[in-house]
C-alpha cells in the first residue's frame, strides 16, 4: 500500500468528507494519544458527525474530564478510521492491531519513526502529536472551547514534561498560551499528571532508595527492583517509569542504571545518562537498544554476573570521556 | 517618603540616565531574584554602563551560567540603587537592609505585598519579576541574547514549577517562547533547577517516606522529620521546602502535614491542602499563618501532644466539608 504525505488542510478536507469516524488512541494511552483523540472527537461531534474514541486498553480514570459532558458511543462499523499519535499499527493492541491493519484512512503523527500504515499520513516531528491536532481542527473551523483546550493542554504538557525537556520549541509555548487563553484548567491537569502519586508508589520509592549503590566517583547509581519489593509495596511494573529516571537525578550521576528483576528471575535494566555518555551504544554491547539519553537491554545471567558485566563496560566509557 | 509609581517606559528612562549602578537580589536568592538582577546587568553593560548585582547571601553555584562572559565588579559607593523581585527592605537581608534603606532609586517587584520602600516602584502582578524585567529591558532597546534570555527563562521557570502553578498567564508562556526563540538552554536550566537532588536529600526522603502515616480515610497524610533523620542523612533544614509538599502527593489527600523537629526540641508544622481546606485558617488556630493551600505554625509541647492537637482540628474541618 502506498501512503499518501498530507498536510494539515488536506487532513481537515478528509475529516470533513467522512462520518462514522472511529479515532483510536495507542495502547497504554498517554495524555498525548488521548488528548488528541479526544479533541478531535469534541470537534467532530461541534460538527454534528458521529465518532467514537477507541483504545484496546482501559483509559486511566484521571484522564475523565477528556470525555465529561460528550457521548463517546462504540461504532461497530466505521466508515473512516483514524489513528492519532500511533507511530506503528502494532501500537494499537489488543485486538485492535489485526482488525484495523490496512484500514487505517488516516495518521496524525509526530513520531519520525512512523511505519507509514495508513492511506493517508499528516507527519510532522514536533513535541507533541497535539500540536499537529490543533493544526487540522483549525482547518475544520469548528469553534474551540475549554473542553477542547483542555485535551489539547494535557498532551502539550505530559509530552514534555511539563515543557521541561529538550523538545519543546517556541510552537509548543505559543500554543499553550493559546489553550490558556480558552480556561484550560492547567494547574489542576499538571497536579494530576505530575503531583499525584499513589501510596504503593511511594513505598516502592522509599525501598528502591535504600538500595541506592554508586560507583566511579559518584558519575553511577544503580538501584535495584526485586520482585519483593513490589509485593512488599502492592506496586506493580506499571509504576517503573518514573523510578527508572531516579538514580539520574542524583548530583554528579552521568549514568542511572536501574536493574528490575522479572517474574522469571531475569533482569530488566534501564541506563539514563548524560552526555557524553551513549546509553543506546551501552545497551546494544548487550543486544538492547534506545536512544542516547535512555535506552534499556535484558540480562538472563544471575543478578550479581549481569550487574558486574554492565559496570565494567560503564567504567570503560567513563574512562573514555 | 512617597513612593512614584511608575511603568516600564518610565523604569527604563531612569536607568537610561544612571551609571555606576547596583543592582540587589533579595536573601536567600532564587531563579526570579537572580534572573531579573542578571538579565538587568547584562543589558546595561551592553549599554555601556557600570553595573553590579549584589546579594547578602551567596549565590548557589548552580545558577553560575547567568553571569558567564561578564564581569560583576563590585561597587562601593552606586550612584543608582535598583531592587528586583523584593517585596520589602527587610528582605535584602544582612547588612544590605539598614546600608540602602531610604537609599533605593528603584524597586522592579511582582509582589502586590509590596511595602514601597523604593523612591520609584514598577509594580505588576505577574507569574514571575523576569516578566516584567523584560519590558524594561524592551524599552532600554538593547539588543538581546543567549545569557539574557537564559537569566529571564529562569525566572519564569523557577516562580511557576515549570509552568505548573495557577500563577502562569498566556504572556508568561509567549514570553518562554521568545527566550527560546533566543537560543535559551532551557531543558539543561530546567534539569539543573528541578531535577538534580543532593544524595543527603534521597536518604532524607527515605527516612522521611518511611515516617508517613495516614488518618481519616486517607484525606490527610501525616510525615515526620527528626534531628536524627538529618543526622542519618547528612541533609538539614534548607531542603526541607521540597519534603513539606510530600505528603500532599498522595492520591486521595486533601491535607498534608509535615511536623519538623528543632534542634531546641519544637515543632515546625508545614501545612499544604487541597479546596476546600485552608491553610492558614487551621494553622491560624495555633498561632500560625500563611496562604490557603500552604501555611505553617509552631508547636513547643511534646511531639504527640501538638500531634493530636492539630490532627483533631483536621478532623473537624474534614467534617465539615
Amino acid at each position: 500500500m502506498m501512503t499518501n504525505k498530507i498536510n494539515s488542510k488536506e487532513a481537515a478536507t478528509l475529516l470533513k468528507n467522512a462520518d462514522n469516524i472511529l479515532i483510536l488512541a495507542h495502547k497504554n494511552p498517554d495524555g498525548d494519544t488521548l488528548g488528541s483523540a479526544f479533541a478531535l472527537l469534541r470537534v467532530l461531534k461541534k460538527l454534528s458527525k458521529n465518532a467514537f474514541v477507541d483504545c484496546s486498553d482501559e483509559i486511566p480514570p484521571k484522564y475523565s474530564y477528556m470525555w465529561e459532558g460528550i457521548e463517546n458511543i462504540r461504532i461497530e462499523n466505521p466508515d473512516f478510521v483514524v489513528c492519532v499519535d500511533i507511530a506503528d499499527i502494532k501500537l494499537l493492541g489488543g485486538e485492535n492491531t489485526s482488525k484495523y491493519e490496512g484500514k487505517v484512512n488516516l495518521c496524525i503523527d509526530h513520531h519520525m519513526s512512523n511505519t507509514q500504515y495508513a492511506q493517508n499520513l499528516f507527519l510532522r516531528e514536533c513535541a507533541a502529536t497535539c500540536e499537529i491536532i490543533y493544526e487540522v481542527i483549525e482547518n475544520l473551523e469548528a469553534e474551540l472551547d475549554k473542553g477542547i483546550a483542555d485535551c489539547i493542554y494535557t498532551g502539550l504538557s505530559t509530552d514534555t514534561g511539563c515543557f521541561r525537556y529538550s523538545n519543546v520549541t517556541p510552537s509548543t509555548h505559543i500554543l499553550a498560551a493559546k489553550m490558556l487563553e480558552l480556561d484550560a484548567d492547567f494547574d489542576i491537569i499538571n497536579r494530576v499528571m505530575f503531583e499525584t502519586k499513589t501510596r504503593a508508589y511511594l513505598k516502592l520509592e522509599e525501598l528502591v532508595l535504600n538500595s541506592i549503590e554508586m560507583y566511579y566517583g559518584g558519575k553511577c547509581a544503580v538501584i535495584t527492583i526485586t520482585q519483593e519489593m513490589f509485593r512488599q509495596s502492592g506496586s506493580n511494573e506499571s509504576e517503573c517509569d518514573g523510578i527508572a529516571s531516579l538514580p539520574r537525578k542524583i548530583e554528579g550521576v552521568l549514568v542511572g542504571i536501574s536493574i528490575r528483576e522479572r517474574t522469571d528471575g531475569t533482569f530488566k535494566v534501564s541506563l539514563r545518562t548524560y552526555e557524553p555518555i551513549n546509553a543506546a551504544q551501552v545497551c546494544g554491547k548487550f543486544g538492547g537498544g534506545g536512544h542516547a539519553r535512555a535506552a534499556g537491554c535484558e540480562f538472563s545471567d544471575d543478578f550479581e554476573t549481569s550487574k558486574k558485566k554492565l559496570l565494567d563496560t560503564i567504567k570503560e566509557e567513563l574512562e573514555s570521556i
